[in-house]
C-alpha cells in the first residue's frame, strides 16, 4: 500500500498509464462500459489499437479468431468460463480475467431464496388458492439448526457462509484446497469430499465446472443423502448427473433439488425436472441482468485500474485447472 | 450471576426450590413439555395443586375461568397474545408470560424466504413448465444494495438484521421506545414512523398485534412506498389494512406483499388475496410445528428455572402496552 508520501511521486505515473491504456469493448460498446473504462482513466479504442479487450456479454458469437499481440489482457464477462476453455479460446499469450467473484453476493442471495423455498415446502403454497396450513404446518422445516455443506466453496460460498451463519447453520466448506475458509465449521479438501455428503443436512453446489467436477455429485453422493436433504445447484447444470437425481428422488435418498442452472440449458420443454413435485427450476437468473451490468461494470474499472498500475488482476484465469 | 463461591450455598437451596416447583400442563399433559418440567426440576400436577401453569395450544378453549390464587406464573404458547388479551384472559393477579423471542430465528428465516421471493419473481418461476429466462430475467432484483425497514424491531427484527447485513442490505428499525438497535443503520420511534415509509426499499412488518398497531400500514403508507417495494408480513395480520393494500397494489404503489399472517385466518375461499399475482400467501407456517414445540420446551424449561429462583421470567405480558 502507498504511503501518503509516496502518493505525490507515484499518483502523475499512474494516471499517465491510465490515460494511456486503450481499451476495445466488443462485440459492442455499450454506454456503462464505455464510463467505468474513462472513470479508470483508459480509452475505448478498435481492437487493432487496444493494449486489452472487454468482451461484454456472454455469448461467444464474432470473438476474434486471432488476437494482436498488443492485447496482453482479456476480461470476460462470466464468473464461469469454461465453455471458453473448451472452445480453446483462452491461450497462454496474454492474461485473460473472469468476473468470477463479481457476482457472488446475489449468487449467493439466489442460493439461499432456493435452499429456503425447499426446506419450509415454498413451492406447495405458492399458486395455492386454500389454506393449507394442516396438510403444510408439520411439514415445514428450519435452516436454523441445520448442516450445510458448500461444494465448491470460492466466492459465491464465502458470501453465503456469513448469511449461513445468521440463521443458525453450521457450515461445512469442500474447496480444492483444503485450506481453512474463514467462518466455515469444518473445511474438507476436495479430494476427501466423500465424506461431506453423510454429514451434512443439505449441500450449496457453486464450483467452477471442469472436466473434475462433471457429475460430481451422482448416484454415490445421492445415496449417502438423508431423506430430509435439499441439493441447492446454483454453480453448473453439469455437476449434476441428472438421470441419478431422478432415481435418488423415486428412491427417497433426498427431499428435493432447486437448480438454476441445468444441462443443457435452456432446460428443454418436457424434460421431466418440470413438472417434478420435487424439483424447483429457476432459469439462470440467480445473477439477475441489472446486477449484472453493473458488477462487471465494477470489476472492469478495478482491473483497469490494476493493470495500469501494474498490479495483479482479478478472476485471473488459470488453463490448466481450467477456471 | 453467582460467583464461584456462591454455588455451593446457592445450589442446593435451589435445587429444593425447584423440586417443589409444581406445574399444571393444560389443556393436556404431552411428553415433551412433561420432560421439560422434569429436567428443569420441577413436578407437573393438578391445576389445584399448581403453583404455576404452562398452557401448551395456541386454542384458548377450555381455558380455566378462574385460576386458583396460588397460580403464581402462566406461560402461553404464542409469542404474540392479543387474543388472550382481548377476551380478558390475562389479570394482574400473577405473571404471565408470552413465548416472544422464542420463535425469532424461524420466523425471521421465512421472512427472509418470503422477501427474496418477492424482489426475485420466484413466484413466476415455480410451477413453469418452460425456461422463462427471456421474460424474467431483467426482471429480477436483488436485496443486495437495498434498505430493509424492520417495522416492530423486537426479537424477530433483532434475528433478522445479521441475515440481512450479510445479504448487503442496509437496515432501518422501527421500534416503540427508540432505543438503537444493535446492527440497524438508523432506528426509528414507532411515534416517528410516517418517515421510515419513503426512506426504504422493502419492509418486513415484526411488530406486536395492538389497539395501536391495527392497520399500521395501510393507504397513506402505501402511497409513500416505492413501485418496487415489497412488505412482507410475518405478525399479524391485522397490521396492514387489507383494502388499502388492494388498492395501492392496483395503483402500482408497491411491488407486492408476501404474507404468512392475515385478517382473518384462514384466509377464506375467494379472497382476492389467493389470485393476485403480486400477493404471495403461506398459511402462518413462518413457525413450523416442530421448531414450535421443541422452542417452547426449551422456554419452559429456562422460565421454570428463573421462576424458581425468582428471576425475572423470558416474554413477560405487560397488559398495559398490551404484548
Amino acid at each position: 500500500m502507498p504511503t501518503e508520501e509516496r502518493i505525490p511521486e507515484t499518483a502523475p505515473a499512474t494516471e499517465a498509464a491510465r490515460t494511456k491504456t486503450r481499451i476495445a469493448v466488443l462485440p459492442q460498446l455499450d454506454d456503462l462500459t464505455r464510463e467505468a473504462v474513462r472513470n479508470a482513466g483508459g480509452s475505448t479504442v478498435r481492437l487493432e489499437e487496444a493494449q486489452a479487450l472487454v468482451w461484454n456479454t456472454s455469448n461467444m458469437d464474432g470473438f476474434p479468431a486471432e488476437l494482436p499481440d498488443a492485447v496482453r489482457w482479456v476480461q470476460l464477462p462470466s464468473a464461469g468460463v469454461e465453455k471458453w476453455v473448451d472452445a480453446g479460446v483462452i491461450d497462454e499469450k496474454r492474461q485473460w480475467t473472469s468476473a468470477a467473484g463479481a457476482y457472488a453476493l446475489p449468487v449467493a442471495e439466489h442460493a439461499i431464496m432456493l435452499l429456503l423455498a425447499g426446506i419450509r415446502q415454498f413451492p406447495n403454497m405458492v399458486g395455492a388458492t386454500i389454506w393449507k396450513k394442516e396438510q403444510l404446518w408439520s411439514q415445514v422445516g428450519t435452516l436454523a439448526g441445520s448442516t450445510v455443506a458448500i461444494i465448491g466453496c470460492g466466492s459465491i460460498g464465502r458470501a453465503l457462509i456469513p448469511m449461513l451463519n445468521a440463521m443458525g447453520a453450521s457450515v461445512v466448506a469442500v474447496n480444492r484446497s483444503g485450506r481453512v475458509v474463514d467462518g466455515a465449521d469444518r473445511t474438507i479438501a476436495a479430494d476427501d469430499a466423500a465424506s461431506v455428503w453423510p454429514q451434512a443436512d443439505h449441500f450449496i453446489i457453486a464450483a467452477p465446472a471442469t472436466d473434475a467436477t462433471r457429475h460430481l455429485v451422482g448416484a454415490e453422493q445421492f445415496a449417502d443423502m438423508r431423506p430430509h436433504s435439499w441439493v441447492v445447484n446454483v454453480a453448473r447444470g453439469g455437476l449434476i448427473d441428472d438421470d441419478a437425481l431422478l432415481e435418488a428422488l423415486e428412491a427417497g435418498q433426498l427431499a428435493g433439488a432447486a437448480l438454476d442452472v441445468t444441462d443443457p440449458e435452456p432446460l428443454p420443454d418436457g424434460h421431466p425436472f418440470w413438472e417434478h413435485p420435487r424439483v424447483i427450476i429457476t432459469p439462470h437468473v440467480a445473477n439477475p441482468l441489472a446486477a449484472l451490468k453493473e458488477n462487471l461494470r465494477l470489476r472492469v474499472a478495478e482491473n483497469l485500474s490494476r493493470f495500469a498500475d501494474n498490479e495483479p488482476l482479478l478472476g485471473a484465469v488459470d488453463i490448466q485447472r481450467g477456471y
